[in-house]
């Protein structure tokens, strides 16, 4: 159903709190198919391939909540605020989008309300009840990138990328110096090119800990290297946990 | 209505977003009295007397929404976050609040659900509404503060508070110059002591040009002094945004 979000874990009481903006495809009815062929709408324009697959081993393994999108990143990018123009994407690397390229005001207000909206009420909520209950969680974000972007091949295969506090992510990559995956702080790209929103309005604000964590698609392709990669993940995570120190409130 | 939240001027099109949080001192009918005398309910604690008369007549000048709360701030403090100790203070200058001493998790949370959500949800609405048309408010959140404190006299009658950009607060402060009123920057408290929570929730993440103001109740004792207050800041508030540089995305 639009405006649906998927929460798993909801009571989980382990130390993260994990987003997945990207985790669907689907394109709501009402939406048509935005102009699209059915190869554009599996590409990783619609979507972040394999993400949410990634997203709930790690909630699973880690025992703690998940919020999820359930309606193509094309409609309504839940990573990006209502102003931004990669929003509702008119074009996206070499596709067009020819259901957006002549959006109004009001087009926006309603993909905002339908889309965006339930879905910040569903992690605000989230993050809400666990900061009633005196926990403070690690605000993880799970996303896949595209092996080729433009016709280049990215040669990174998991980027750790953060919002004005570092500190998590770094301890992150450092943790991931073991793992057999070419980690990257900030790559393939930053909090500059505007992928931050979840964390700017989630984490920063409450002064908690935080990453983004992008892997490269190819890694994802099935269930087999969505656990595999999980399990990496989930070890490098519980590390950079044990090596931050005390959690301190900053806001 | 508990979790009501009061909306002016919803879809008006002026240049602020203003927010009054601590606009009602209403104790719903399910929490009792908090244990409270009706003079503590009537006072400074339970609210920021006159606000809402001065937010409302600012909205109506400058043609603006306003988004306000229903509920005392003693039941939730909705400019805190869910695991502030003065969400649901126990103590509040020299008044005990008796209804919140042995507050738990589960009363916590009930309260956070019942009224900051609401709350929240609203203002993230009403901002995402005026984002997706294209317009960048700037965003007022509008208080009043108890000309004695501990025992001590302020002499500040407008503070103007602000989080990590401070080019709003500035501009307003030059402004007020020319006022009849005590103006200072950050006083008679600042983002250090928790009081900016609406800021770094909804205009911080945005890069939204914002102020806090806070006016010494006594001046907001009556229609007339809110009236009078209003027209000053009315007028202080538009020379400032036109003092402004050309307001542009920082995040």
């Amino acid at each position: 159903m639009i405006g649906e979000v998927d929460l798993r874990n909801g009571e989980a009481a382990g130390p993260f709190l994990f987003v997945c903006e990207h985790a669907s495809n689907s394109i709501p009815a009402e939406f048509g198919n935005l102009g699209l062929d059915p190869a554009a709408r599996e590409a990783h324009i619609a979507w972040d391939p394999g993400a949410i697959g990634l997203a709930r081993a790690l909630s699973d393994r880690l025992e703690s909540p998940l919020v999820a999108g359930t309606t193509s990143r094309l409609v309504y990018d839940c990573n990006r605020p209502p102003d931004s123009p990669s929003a509702c994407a008119g074009r996206s690397e070499i596709f067009e989008i020819p259901g957006n390229l002549d959006l109004d005001a009001e087009g926006r207000i309603t993909r905002t309300e339908k889309i965006y909206l339930p879905f910040q009420a569903a992690l605000t909520r989230q993050l809400a009840r666990t900061l009633a209950r005196g926990r403070r969680p690690v605000l993880v974000t799970v996303h896949s990138f595209t092996p080729v972007w433009f016709g280049q091949t990215r040669e990174v295969e998991f980027g750790i990328i953060h919002d004005t506090d570092a500190s998590f992510a770094q301890a992150l990559f450092d943790a991931a110096r073991d793992l057999p995956l070419r980690a990257a702080l900030n790559q393939p790209y930053s909090a500059a090119d505007g992928v931050a929103h979840t964390l700017k309005l989630h984490a920063t604000p409450h002064g908690l800990a935080h990453a983004m964590l992008e892997i490269r698609n190819d890694l994802l392709a099935g269930a087999a290297g969505q656990q595999a990669v999980a399990a990496h993940l989930a070890d490098a995570l519980t590390r950079a946990l044990q090596a931050m120190p005390a959690l301190e409130r900053i806001a």
